[in-house]
């Protein structure tokens, strides 16, 4: 494109137009400051930068976790906020020891495949185990087949994500079943292990992990998750030729106990300083990736809310919490020791905020709260339709801020565009590279703004 | 982000959600239709693939120009429209014949710069050219300083994109003058020579070409553009010694006359045959790069919104036509001389639809048109507001339908995400592997919709 006759577009909303609420003049003001400031910033950018080369793989107690918590701490500690410390506690973990493998076999041909290993998975035994591959696209489907020619056999649930979702979220919701439950209900049957098709919007190499669980009672049977493109070949493979058989093979272990922490830090606020704002991300990232988006990206746009209100001179009225949570892809143990904390600190939270979908260009807020609190924070979401958020909704607080619910808390999510997510979601594709500086701090403003503007009005 | 405890996100928009026009349900399952056949295609993000690959700087007149005719004529005809023809004509051009270098020196060092031709801009002498470096951030600043400071000097205009702007168009509106007028400012003061700093919004080591003009009557001096991590470094190494220097050496012809053509093809309207709703966007790329989302994008977007009609069997009642203009980038031949052929054919042109942003999330359309069409346009569009086309809102058509403006046609414009572009834009980062297939169909999808919906209700 050419620009000789570009006009300026203006970004009038012609739908909200009327109904917007004029914001007081300096209200506008900060807000315009805000996003200046955080678009001519490359201080979060060169931090995700950081913590993604040198703590990949920060999966809870494993070195690269310590390392990513000495790396926001310090980060952190840069900007000056008034309290920072790490709330220490000990966890059960699982980690891999050494990289999986699958291989196909048919007639007298191998072939191995993209594969990674499911987290909590099992590992097999040393020499792997070989089974016939028998392929199924719904868990019901082992129901119906029943044990007869479900035993001794590698199910392989290839169901692909659907495509023709807008909100590929919504997507991940109706293919998860596989990862999460496919291992407890084949092994129900006497299935020997399981791969499932990796949770991904598009056709390549990578494979992508996420956690999978056993239900009580059964026995643990290995799980791992091979690349699309080799989904579609093992499947083709499967329907060409006879007796097609699958070895897979992997090393993993459970820990009883590993000492870890959540970050927490604080900008007091000037009136009440006791009633608290949260703002939050998680700092664990899976083995195989050095987790840019997920959710190296959410923890920097909270650190760098605080760089911009102190940078801009933003007193808070509340407090402004930030907690970096450890643990959210396996056992969700930081979440929950906060939320115990919360329970006996009893201090008033008014809402916890958190980004988990992706440094990627954001559009609203989900909401998860009752009705007038959803309209409040909808008044002040709107003040932000001219920077790209128009969607301020009820929906989807975050994995971490979840158990905050049982105390009243208001949950608040930041919404991205959610077409590229899952390319990269716990794949090692999902590096810095794939991150844009602009889109990432157009997220860190919007929060910043709407931290700026709940501080301000409040949420009744 | 985990999704065990994810729900649906409701894509309501609160704002709009009263003043939404409720859509007869026949129109709701079409626009559904459209976007479930879109988003579940490959076949566009394949053809684009094929497009780069084969037809990489494709400026008009060069072999590569040639081969996108055949390629996209071939791709369009493959889904068998009503008509496909070439719309032949000649045209000046020009190209450049080998790689241009630039040199900064200074002390006994000699450091090489990361640099592009500017597009139309004439060649060195075969030696190249010498000249100390003065460093300006405005055209204006020329003036200011006059001939006694800018005789015989390499000008460097340096003056950043602003990245304060939440629109990267508009930041590239105030920084383009360089570009485009810089070499006659500082010819006119007898400057040797002129380098630019790259229009990009980030730091990189892409250089960044584009078209570069010269006023009548004016010397025409060498213009070329270097990298925005380069013009920092120039930048600094011009502030820390003296007499520092430049030698740039570039090669490059005007050609009288090259034959080229435009690619038209229609479905014809049932009702109105003699009715056209315009589609377009354009072949050539400059030089430099694949030209994935400038303009190989919007080239295969409109294809497939032929793919899409045809496949799902919408009838139009007014004919729909597919221009695919040739060089858009210097001289805007094929847009004149479509222009001139619609003065003679006198056929009516309802609108016209370019898509020229980039394969980016589509958030919107600019109107080009008196009042009570745009409300009309807008109607349409709010028909789309769950799929992210928000805003539909008065703002600029493209620069290939812009002659379409003096016959009173409305023009319109795909308006996506900026915040990337300029990352890519006019540089051999422009590749296929930063559009994502589904953003790219997400926008196909819309103008698709935006096709059906003016057909189907006119705009009036």
């Amino acid at each position: 494109m050419i620009v000789r006759q570009m006009k300026t577009i203006t970004l009038v909303v012609l739908l909200s137009g009327a109904l917007i609420v004029h914001a007081l003049e300096p209200e506008k003001n900060v807000i315009s400051a805000i996003y200046k400031n955080a678009l001519t910033s490359h201080e979060s950018y060169n931090n995700l930068n950081e913590l993604c080369k040198s703590a990949p793989g920060r999966l809870v107690g494993s070195k690269e976790s310590e390392r990513a918590i000495h790396i926001l701490k310090t980060q952190i500690e840069k900007i000056n906020p008034d309290t920072s410390y790490l709330q220490n506690y000990t966890t059960p973990s699982w980690r891999f020891k050494s990289k999986s493998q699958t291989t196909v076999q048919y007639g007298s041909k191998k072939e191995a495949l993209n594969v990674v290993n499911l987290g909590l998975s099992v590992s097999t035994p040393e020499d792997g185990i070989t089974g016939e591959v028998l392929e199924v696209h719904t868990l019901n489907a082992l129901d119906s087949l029943g044990s007869k020619f479900v035993k001794d056999k590698i199910v392989f649930f290839n169901r692909a994500m659907d495509n023709s979702k807008i909100n590929t979220f919504e997507a991940y919701g109706g293919a998860i079943d596989q990862r999460t439950n496919g291992a407890s209900k084949a092994s129900q049957y006497g299935a020997a292990g399981v791969i499932i098709r990796s949770l991904a919007t598009e056709l390549d190499d990578f494979p992508h992990t996420g956690v999978s669980r056993y239900k009580d009672g059964v026995k643990k049977i290995p799980n791992l998750a091979i690349s699309t493109n080799d989904a579609e070949k093992l499947s083709r493979i499967n329907k060409q030729n006879k007796g097609v058989t699958v070895r897979m093979k992997s090393d993993t272990e459970t820990i009883d106990k590993v000492n870890t922490s959540n970050i927490i830090a604080e900008i007091k606020g000037s009136l009440h300083p006791e009633k608290i704002i949260l703002i939050g991300a998680h700092i664990d990232a899976w083995f195989n990736t050095p987790g840019a988006h997920d959710d190296g990206a959410g923890c920097e746009q909270m650190i760098d809310v605080f760089r911009i209100f102190k940078e801009l001179n933003i007193k808070p009225v509340n407090t402004i919490r930030l907690v970096l949570f450890m643990d959210e892809e396996m056992y969700q143990s930081g979440s929950n020791v906060y939320a115990d904390f919360v329970g006996k600190e009893k201090k008033k939270h008014i809402v916890s905020i958190e980004s988990d979908a992706g440094g990627l260009l954001p559009l609203g807020f989900g909401i998860d709260a009752n009705d007038s609190v959803i309209q409040s924070i909808q008044k002040q979401g709107l003040k932000l339709v001219d920077y790209g958020i128009y969607k301020t909704v009820k929906g989807y607080g975050g994995t971490d801020i979840d158990p905050l619910k049982e105390y009243g808390i208001p949950l608040i999510g930041l919404m991205t565009n959610s077409q590229l997510y899952f390319e990269y979601h716990h794949s090692a594709n999902d590096t810095i590279d794939k991150v844009s500086r602009r889109e990432m701090q157009m997220g860190t403003a919007a929060i910043a703004c709407l931290v700026y503007l709940i501080d301000k009005n409040g949420i009744n």
